[in-house]
């Protein structure tokens, strides 16, 4: 069989148009896509409410390695691969839970929850702890938010955190706590799924929940952000928005737009009129977050990558990761985030809370599927991008753009 | 590991003989035989009264590739890749239905039942829906049987079509409806499949039911056609059904026999003494088809070629396709058809029209996957054929014959 | 993607470390296994009373291969591959069972016990039976155990033999029957496999019910042989068995201690104090086997090579054997044999003669699918061996030869 050459893929690339067929699952490709682009990325991992105390830990699977997520004594949050200095052994076998030290099932290695190890029973004269620490990961918190790296040198997007902190203050992230999670192992390739959120060309043949929950307009100008629709949708619906916006500033409610690279970035804008939130019926679905005092009725888009998202309502917010297994498999999660005082039952029910999402990411792993079905195929060949797939086209762009460089 | 080298294996072939390993299993001859014989065949789909009116559709799944046979518009029928040209979604998820159009459920990209480009929303000014129609596959219809063939040049056989019509309307197979349909995915290699069918050696071992319908003498000469068995055998059977034959004519139903290329043939036999059907007891199923007025216990045996069978008695038929799915994955089907005015539970039962052949096939499913278990052993050598697997000669000939041709 | 180059890895290994990545999964490495080590062993497939009459025959698997084991006419035991010479067919599809003739069920080519063509119908004139014997896989018995060799020139080791026929001869294994047997398809390599069974060193983390049954010297000095732990525990466990040693010699019963290549080897040592057998409480589960006549409350192990092992009590012993299937797949059985005199239900109970290596197999599957799964993680480096873990060094070393060696 021909091997795949992968610069002249990149170099036949046509402007517009979807990648070639390599590139959504040839499974040298993946290996290229993690020296170059995934590995380079910081991930979202979690919430931190997911490990409040010391010695809870959770996994995160990312590219076919396991990562343990844990809380230290000393309070902060360390990510080690789960792989045992000693054999190789997996350490933690349960996905998620709480250990005082990090014990091998195997030989009873045991590591200290910072990964340092602190004991090893019979080994020779001249072997030292020092040198068998667990493998650790590159780990960063973003109030509140988990994000690891993979690689040794992952990139820091000037000015990013900085932007995004005050989103993510104003609506209390680091405080919240997790409503609910859904977990959507997805048989395609990452960028597949990650297509597949960036564009809303498909919101009204194939979500017909979430598009009654945004107003028609904003589907089509914005429904993947400002500016992913055509160019007179997007002058008409800035128009539109320039009184929501000014009732907002008048609230004292940020607004600060931001655009980095990686497919990062910013930006509030309203859900429709009358909707309070991105809810079924746009009625509250739990207390307000963070220093909302009143319902401006905007969600707040963030951006930390291609392969990570946050949209918050005032009364809740949604995390979004899309991590990539292997060249065939995505793991789409999706965390329900809403005030740590909010009472289940009382103050919120899970289900009200996470319905748009919950159905629209439902539909979307069946559709990326079918997606990646096709694409399969001998016979699929690139196809052009409409003009409601703007941000498909950035998307193509840098990641050939991160293949190009040495 | 050492690469098939596919010619040394095709010249290392010992005539009498099975084929090399590699020919049955190995991923890098698969390719190759598509290339140089799949691609190149016309592949029985099925029976055209499965798409009787606008929009009804079937998916024909063959090589890894999804095909969608629609009857258009204009009554014609299509063979459209189910990919769609926006972004490779598939079109159609079930595996039969109808549809007014063929609308992508991923963006709405909506196409007429001819395959052309209806309606692509929002693309950008300089887009042409003329250039995106679906792919077309080749297509060919012979009275009421639907043919396809992947490759741009698929290759006729000279006098096939004309020569099999006259049988092919007699049985008036064209106005037949389908009494049942069977589908039997075979774990093995599509020349073992392949290689069962054209051999009746297997017969008596494997097969009492088929054996108990058939007579011991058809069996051995012509188990597998004219000629399949030892040539004493052969000259035998064919002095003893001269009566058979002159009876035949002198009803006026034809008898004409002919050979092509790619194993394609036709002839016509009696069953045995007493039988006027291919039934468990030789009594009638269903109601005479076609042209027939009278039984005269004859079956009619149709080779389109080495891989797609027609086996008609004078009140049913039987179509069986075996389609290349993988190299180790072969679907093999049969259509049990009757005459289109023959009424279910008055006229016929689908389990005694398709008793003999449904339990045979569910035997050849195992011995050809347990003919595949073994034929991967290390161990494996080509074995002599015996003088009633004379068609296997004829078949590993010409397939190693396709390999040899540029 | 860079090929693995073994004879670099070779040569990369640090003595005291675990193996490289490659060694402990990659197919390309698995192949080279097989040339250079796995078909040069003589592997245990099991035990003469599984066919005690002509045509008793069950399947031994390795390596991809299906090898039937059959009592022949003449007595002797046979071993075939289960591949038909003339199309490849499997001939025996039970895992076992009793034939009068091995006769294949896709054509009924028919094969004496001894792997001779008996008889293969219609077959061409110049078709000699003679030629078509079932392809032989080498054999050999020793007292009452079978053991195969896919290769051509096993290696027989100079004195093995001779060596445990004293043991195997007192403990009267020959006429031993089946009590129980286990089979345990674990998802690791090979050598995974092995080395979790050459160390005691995670007994006491992951086996309390062994660890119970064995007193605690024991397991740190010698829990995978005499000499497997550290240098002072051996020392000091050397000295305490003097006692039972001078015991054992005045009852009459065998000491000798060997140890020959391939980490094969025999040696003798008692269980506990007030441990009459290798049971829950040390209380006999069966009659006594062979010579013995009153219990010495020893165990005799034997190593036949590095995957295939007996250990027997007084009263019964257990087989065990790895034998790899696929690069990361070999199957693990265990059969407990006892007294051919011993009745069940009265004289024994399967469960309880079972009980200690039963729930230490099961165990021991799961840590080594757990070790699999850490090894395969990118972040893999090999590992020191632990004081504990002498047998591994052995092993490494030896594996690493068998490599080098042309």
């Amino acid at each position: 069989m021909p091997e795949v050459n992968i610069q002249d893929l990149v170099n036949s690339h046509v402007a517009g148009h979807t990648l070639q067929q390599p590139f959504y699952g040839d499974p040298d490709v993946f290996s290229v896509d993690r020296e170059r682009v995934l590995d380079r990325l910081w991930h979202l991992a979690g919430h931190v409410s997911r490990v409040p105390a010391a010695g809870d830990y959770f996994l995160f699977r990312i590219c076919g390695e396991e990562i343990i997520i844990v809380r230290g004594r000393d309070g902060d949050i360390h990510a080690h691969y789960n792989v045992c200095r000693h054999r190789g052994s997996r350490i933690c076998s349960d996905s998620e839970g709480s250990k005082s030290a990090l014990v091998c099932p195997y030989h009873a290695w045991t590591y200290n929850l910072d990964g340092s190890l602190r004991n090893a029973r019979l080994m020779p004269e001249d072997f030292s702890t020092a040198g068998y620490g667990l493998h650790a990961c590159r780990i960063k918190l973003l109030d509140g938010l988990i994000f690891v790296s993979l690689g040794d040198e992952p990139e820091e997007l000037d000015g990013l955190d900085d932007a995004c902190r005050e989103y993510l203050s104003f609506h209390g992230i680091e405080n919240a706590k997790i409503a609910r999670r859904l977990d959507l192992p997805t048989g395609a390739n990452w960028k597949l799924v990650v297509e597949n959120f960036i564009e809303c060309y498909h919101c009204t043949p194939s979500h017909p929940e979430y598009s009654s929950v945004h107003s028609e307009l904003k589907l089509l100008a914005a429904g993947a952000g400002l500016g992913s629709g055509p160019d007179a949708a997007c002058r008409e619906y800035e128009k539109e928005i320039e009184t929501w916006k000014a009732q907002v500033r008048a609230l004292g409610h940020p607004l600060t737009e931001g655009e980095f690279d990686n497919g990062a970035g910013m930006v509030r804008m309203p859900i429709r009129d009358g909707f309070l939130t991105e809810s079924r019926d746009g009625r509250p679905v739990s207390t307000l977050m963070g220093k909302f005092r009143e319902y401006d009725g905007g969600i707040t888009y963030i951006a930390f990558n291609y392969l990570n998202y946050l949209a918050a309502s005032n009364d809740h917010a949604v995390l979004f990761r899309f991590t990539p297994i292997s060249e065939l498999l995505t793991d789409v999660e999706a965390t329900w985030l809403v005030d740590a005082d909010a009472q289940e039952g009382t103050d919120y029910d899970p289900e009200r809370v996470s319905w748009v999402w919950d159905v629209t990411l439902g539909q979307d792993a069946i559709i990326t599927e079918n997606n990646q079905a096709g694409v399969l195929s001998g016979r699929y060949r690139p196809g052009p991008y409409s003009e409601q797939e703007a941000m498909n086209n950035y998307f193509t762009r840098w990641y050939l753009g991160c293949l190009r460089r040495l």
